[in-house]
């Protein structure tokens, strides 16, 4: 089956090989988006999935236990038999110990049997899901086994963490690119192949209404909220060392805000959008160390409720210090020094244990010139408010001013809604959308290294001052709040608030 | 009862003389719509209702004609007994002769009773719901016999027709500004005081968004249809004399017109505010007789089937001229001579035995500068669309562009919806609004004489045209048609379609 994407190029041959295919990724996310993929007929008829772990599966158990997850975790739930039949011969398991260059030989051999067997040279796509520590092992061996020697052909995809700092991030670039090409290498972002996440950009440059409004002359401030309901969870040892401006702003926040604020791009080919994309970045004002207490806020959970259930604090958690200095919500008020957006702050804020989750883009408009109404009309006239929700509520919102109905000229805050419920029955997953992305070689919505490098730096001053500072407030907020206190003053200070979610039309919708 | 509105003056004691007491406008608007007022708290403590009409009623019989009416028409259904009863003390009737002096002599005491009886000289409100020849003998007579001399309590509602054609509307206005002052003067056109011609103000004045865009660098075209699906019904005799164009474009049309293209005003004062609207009709581009052809297409219906049912042809309608060259659809391109609007063609239609009733109001902005996506995506790509339905629909929507859900950047038109169903329950009825505005001496939604004169003189030249031309190829569209072809022409010259009624969401909704 020949199958065209966004990239016009078709899904060629192609063998998927999965470093850490017994992994909770790989359960939960990789193998239910390629399936979901097989179903919808994305898939190329020469495809292979080849999973590489420690534990000692045969393919038929390593495939029932991939069925589980499928089973468990698809958005299409149960695999039909006779589908998943089809669909399993496809899926190998390799025991291997990946810093082993022993283990490259098998797969080695593994992936030219298959080619034979096809009778061509198929694309490769390596998906190393593994702990930080062991990239560099998979990228020496792959490299020295030659099994990604075709630049054209052969990709990396490399999950996060990139970096835990600035010069982390820059020795695991050099190391990648050391031994590939930048261009072979596709660094994921989930949040980037979110179907709202990528109607940003549709929504700001399919449409000539909104550009002309969209810069400091009538844009009054900008925030972006992603809120978590969850704690630390299993992952305290991970988090321990990361924290809420690591694990969330370098990354997903600051991505979402470059699609925000970039220029219109000329094209909508991968490079360009990069570019534009890291032109945001670079034009972040950097902030001093002595800036930080102005332009910052860390918090860190205590015991508190959620949803009637008490809930421990983060220093509770499996796997925290006691004594833990990790901020699990973290608010950072960004500008941009160019022409478009000086002066305009950016309001970027994540934390866990919030009341809760929702991911929400709130552009705020400025206030009408000149009020029309007479002043008691005009204590009701909020400024317009532009909010796109990305999860799990999907819609887009405009709050307006209109007339109150009724004999007298009463003035009403009011919302058009755009809901993505009512355009689509089915949304595909972030992971769906990217790895079919990478088959067919697009790299539009993985990070470059300039990107990845960017976003660190801009974070660094504030890395730099939280390590070196341990906060004395800890815990600053309770389980089940909106964060700490000094967030509201963060942003009381340009007279702005927090936007709540759904201010006029209270209902919720869970996914 | 104390109450205040918007023009921030209290509802005084009134009394209303209703000039067509017996006839159906007051059956089926004016009363319900008093009722409705005194249902919600609205009337005086001090107010009375005087009917006169040459028919032989009783007060009791009157009042239990209009009890019918109200059961029928109101929107608050059948009156409940007790409060009923405490509202109908307030109604008397006098049976007269509005052409006999003598009748406002005992008009003049009935008036006087009341004052005494309330120790007070009351505003009075004189609503002329009588056909154009009387108007002249109504405001002699009301001034002969001293019964409005006092300019700040009395004032005179007039039903339109505002005269015939540009001469005759100024003979009215003279007629009635010699014998009062333009102060006293109300000009009722009910559409605007329909709530969704209200929000027109409050949607362009209360918010800073749509302003910097509403102007020629961002608008395309505007179009205002108001589709009715009756035909003539037992109007016939009436319509003969005039036409789709006086009947709806004449007063409503271009009204809704002046709403939507006036320039802001400093505050919502009556004065300011038809300053601004007559502004609009002055900057309209006066059509020669040569352009009419090329700027104005007529329709008449001929027979045709609607809603499963065959309806006869306009000629063959009672009342009705079987070689009838009066227009029962009229469409005319408008373009104004201002800096805000130049080159941006205004196009107002209007038609009986549509398809469909609906009035509307669409802003169509120009498509974007670039597109940023690849040809075969842009496709899809419709300009931006702002659409404001008057009724029965009542909403407002934004078309936009989204990503269309799934793992491709496909594009597809999108709305954003407001709906005022999910602010109100109750929506008041036009005249109550106006009745209101009336009692509290609010003029801003009533015409001035020069804008009923500034709007004769907009389509005089159409008029004469038609008039001195009679149509060779009338009947020219079936009833149940959206008009004659020729229409599709008018505007397809400029690149451009009329607009369906929700093109994207088809749901529609019945009053």
């Amino acid at each position: 089956m020949k199958v065209t994407k966004k990239s016009g190029k078709e899904a060629v041959p192609t063998i998927v090989v999965i470093f850490g295919g017994t992994g909770d990724l790989t359960k939960r996310k990789l193998l239910p988006a390629f399936y979901n993929l097989f179903l919808a007929g994305w898939l190329p008829e020469e495809f292979a999935i080849i999973g590489l772990g420690r534990s000692a599966f045969t393919d038929e158990k390593y495939r029932a236990h991939l069925q589980e997850g499928l089973t468990e975790f698809s958005r299409t739930g149960e695999p039909k038999a006779d589908i998943w039949d089809s669909f399993n011969q496809k899926i190998t398991y390799l025991q291997s110990d990946i810093q082993d260059a022993g283990a490259y030989k098998k797969l080695g051999d593994k992936l030219d049997a298959l080619d034979q067997a096809w009778g061509l040279r198929a694309n490769r796509l390596f998906y190393l899901s593994v702990a930080p520590q062991f990239i560099e092992a998979v990228t020496v061996n792959l490299h020295e086994a030659g099994l990604a020697n075709e630049v054209e052909k052969d990709h990396l995809i490399v999950e996060k963490p990139f970096g835990k700092d600035l010069e982390s991030a820059r020795h695991l670039n050099k190391l990648l690119t050391q031994h590939f090409q930048e261009s072979q290498i596709f660094r994921i972002d989930h949040y980037l192949g979110k179907e709202t996440v990528q109607n940003i950009l549709a929504f700001r440059f399919a449409n000539a209404l909104f550009e002309p409004l969209w810069n400091r002359n009538y844009i009054d401030f900008v925030q972006i909220s992603v809120m978590e309901q969850v704690g630390v969870e299993d992952r305290g040892g991970y988090y321990e060392g990361a924290g809420a401006l690591r694990d969330m702003i370098q990354n997903h926040l600051l991505q979402l805000m470059c699609m925000v604020a970039m220029e219109p791009p000329v094209s909508f080919e991968a490079e360009e959008i990069r570019n534009r994309k890291a032109d945001v970045l670079r034009a972040i004002r950097p902030l001093t160390h002595e800036q930080v207490t102005r332009y910052a806020v860390r918090g860190q959970y205590g015991p508190g409720w959620l949803q009637g259930k008490q809930v421990p604090g983060y220093r509770e958690e499996p796997g925290v210090d006691a004594q833990s200095n990790t901020e699990t919500y973290a608010a950072v008020k960004f500008y941009l020094d160019n022409w478009r957006w000086q002066g305009v702050p950016f309001y970027l804020r994540t934390g866990k244990r919030m009341q809760e989750k929702t991911s929400t883009i709130t552009v705020q408009f400025r206030p009408v010139p000149h009020s029309t109404f007479s002043n008691k009309l005009s204590e009701n006239l909020l400024p317009n408010r532009l909010t796109i929700n990305i999860q799990p509520q999907m819609d887009i919102r405009l709050r307006f001013t209109a007339k109150r109905p009724g004999l007298e000229m009463e003035l009403t805050p009011a919302e058009m809604v755009f809901d993505y419920d009512t355009c689509s029955t089915q949304t595909p997953e972030a992971y769906e959308t990217l790895l079919l992305d990478a088959l067919q070689g697009d790299a539009t919505l993985f990070m470059r290294s300039d990107q990845v490098e960017a976003a660190w730096e801009v974070i660094t001053p504030v890395l730099e001052t939280w390590e070196s500072r341990p906060s004395l407030e800890f815990p600053n907020y309770s389980a089940g709040m909106w964060g700490p206190e000094n967030a509201e003053a963060l942003i009381a200070r340009e007279g702005h608030t927090w936007a709540v979610s759904n201010f006029y039309n209270g209902q919720k919708k869970g996914k």
